[in-house]
């Protein structure tokens, strides 16, 4: 009987063992896929594409025991060579190859040239042959950066005495209502896709007391925009025994230092690579909705139309405003109306027409939205009333409040949103992996 | 203007800061749900529940400023008392309480009595009411524990240099098709929801050669079982490279006993609560699917009735025998049939009427579903046209094939299914936090 018993240590070696020193004029073998090719006769160039980054290879006429001419761009191989120092090349060293072993090979050649520094094709073109695209290190750079963010908001709740939960994502009927779900038959009931985890990671907060959650929400909007997608990624949380809903904005904020932390000491060479400059978030700035919307009408001659909304137009100038007033790239706009927030929104006390409610503002653009939520049973029921609803469809939500809720509240980021911002990029499909739009369902 | 700067500290502590010392004697504030009431006449107990544990707190007439009569099961408290050392209570401490703070009351006592150690009622009711029944401290415990398996997993990859990804969920087409898609309308376009993200972590694969993904999938399986969900979390990874598909086993073999190793350390209450015993997992014995079918019918009197496929009672008794001749709960059975696999699997050029695949079952029970992968473009067209499938249908997916991919291969392994099957339990209702089959929509 053969046993496994854990990972062997391989023959081959990484970029970081390498860099770690020591390995000056010893023979190694590296794997990676070719990312170009310069042929300079007698010498050429293979540079290798590994996840940690590229590697130069010296090929060399006589030296190396290969017919370079098989080799193309996006063969997968194992060189041997030897390790050189060499100040001009990624990391420092380049490897003078001896052997090269051929792993793979592509039946084709590449369509856009990924080994550009950055990718020069439409969006349209590299959404589409997103498989490939996002070999160009600029493009996976980006969601390196992604990846970093996710960390550091779980990592932060969780030293926040956060439990991490996972909860449906087909379900009766969506949080927020409205027209924008996504239907489907299921085993002839009718069903729908979550437009958020908001039920259940209210109903969690009375078993864990504080929950997150980072997992995909739907939403059917129809338009097409720079900004929304029918399917992003929610980072949602929730905590309970609040005594105000600052306490919400303050969990953000120290998360948000947490994560920027995170990814500069982790994603260096990632934030290097696309100049992203991290944003300081050691302050943000908090404006009440309503005082927003008269400081930029005030500042930028700007006419209040809807005295309830903000509109993206408002959204970016109150962004100008407290980047040209405070410095901040951020900031929490408070307050909301209470006709603009969902039923379950906590009016504010002192003056029911708004809530105890925010959105956080990056660079303009709304990348959160929380509050603190009613947790009164009779509250829940008359709010409901007032709106019409009937308490029956969402029974089973409701009896966390009918058996006893703690004072709580959250929020949910958008995380493509988040990342867009960060990266300055223009269009949210450049932040996600694989985007789905009114148009577009496939790669 | 006001600013927000991070978490303030608390005037509240938490179990962990009183157990940490130098309480003893101080007068401390504690938030919590009242979990149940012992009232013995001039002394009650009032036992808190947070999130970490419960809390004795002792109410004494006279001493403490509350009418008790107020106070209710599921009333959410802040109280305000000494801290006493007292061996007989949780954690060695109570609190003889001074004041209480009412936060929130319940509007209704609650319909089953959560504060009993174990409760006591049927799987049906306690899925009925599992916003309410989750608040048990047993049943909580369980989904912690489920966040240590998906933290281990997570944990252990990053350390291996795998990247973390999020993709789609609704897809043209589904990864394993079949007959158990459910499907919906996407703007007037067919649309499905993923079975698996087999398609995009390969295709990840050719981005940052290691990638992993813990994200919902969805199978319209009509069949109501103790082992099945119509959604469930699936722990994907997929690594490029592999010399051979036993890396995936070693890779996967690692992670258990890191996970495992976390479990130990961070979970050990909800262990002891559970009383989960950990298996061993230093190795896990491997054997080939047809080998196990001869050794079971061997040893337990069984016939061989379908050659391709293992029926759920042969993976019993697999699992069994490898119980009863190793000492394992853990077996990887590999090999499994080519007609049986996915187009993708890679058969094994020895003998290609076998696949480089493997289950692992754990007690039994298949918990992961891996193996290697095709990755050369001629060897996948020819595998599709040989099963009647047209490529154009799947492009996009090809796509990685056509420009290069290097060997690789991976793994799904089902969250509620291992953990499930580590808890002993005898239904994987009882470890999904709200569990979707062919009659459960809600909650």
């Amino acid at each position: 009987m053969e046993f496994i018993s854990g990972v062997k240590e391989k023959e081959t070696v990484t970029i970081d063992r390498i860099k770690s020193g020591g390995y000056e004029g010893r023979t190694v073998k590296v794997e990676g896929s070719v990312h170009t090719i310069r042929d300079m006769g007698e010498v050429a160039f293979v540079i290798l594409r590994k996840a940690e980054g590229l590697v130069q290879c010296v090929y060399e006429e006589g030296k190396t025991d290969f017919d370079l001419s098989l080799l193309k761009e996006e063969s997968s191989v194992r060189v041997t060579g030897i390790v050189t120092k060499e100040e001009r090349a990624p990391h420092g060293f380049e490897i003078r190859l001896l052997e090269i072993d051929l792993l793979s090979q592509p039946a084709d050649a590449l369509p856009v040239a990924i080994s550009k520094w950055k990718l020069n094709t439409s969006l349209e073109t590299k959404l589409t042959l997103r498989p490939i695209t996002l070999r160009n290190p600029m493009e996976r750079a980006k969601f390196r950066i992604q990846e970093g963010i996710v960390r550091g908001f779980r990592d932060f709740l969780h030293s926040q005495g956060f439990t991490e939960i996972r909860t449906p994502k087909i379900v009766a009927r969506g949080a927020e209502g409205g027209s924008n779900v996504f239907k489907l038959d299921y085993f002839n009931k009718k069903a729908e896709l979550g437009q958020s985890p908001q039920f259940y990671k209210q109903t969690m907060v009375g078993v864990y007391d504080r929950v997150f959650e980072v997992a995909p929400v739907f939403r059917a909007e129809k338009h097409n925009t720079t900004r929304h997608l029918n399917e992003y990624t929610s980072m949602d949380f929730e905590m309970g025994y609040i005594d105000s809903f600052e306490e919400i904005m303050e969990m953000e904020t120290a998360m948000l230092q947490y994560t920027f932390g995170l990814l500069c000491e982790e994603y260096e060479t990632e934030l290097n690579m696309l100049k992203v400059t991290l944003p300081n978030v050691s302050n943000i700035p908090t404006v009440r909705f309503a005082d927003a919307k008269e400081l930029v009408a005030g500042k930028y001659n700007r006419k209040i139309r809807n005295p309830y909304d903000l509109e993206p137009e408002e959204e970016v100038l109150i962004g100008r405003y407290f980047k040209e007033e405070y410095g901040s790239d951020f900031v929490f706009v408070t307050h909301y109306p209470s006709k603009k927030r969902p039923f379950y929104a906590m009016d504010d006390p002192s003056d029911p027409k708004f809530t105890l409610s925010f959105d956080l503002l990056f660079k303009g653009l709304e990348v959160t939205t929380g509050g603190q939520r009613i947790h009164d049973y009779a509250a829940i029921l008359n709010k409901m009333e007032a709106r019409g609803m009937n308490p029956e469809d969402i029974s089973s939500y409701l009896m966390i409040f009918q058996y006893g809720m703690p004072p709580h509240g959250g929020l949910g980021i958008g995380l493509e949103r988040l990342t867009m911002r960060l990266l300055d990029e223009g269009n949210i499909r450049e932040t996600t992996l694989f985007p789905r739009d009114v148009t577009r369902l496939e790669p």
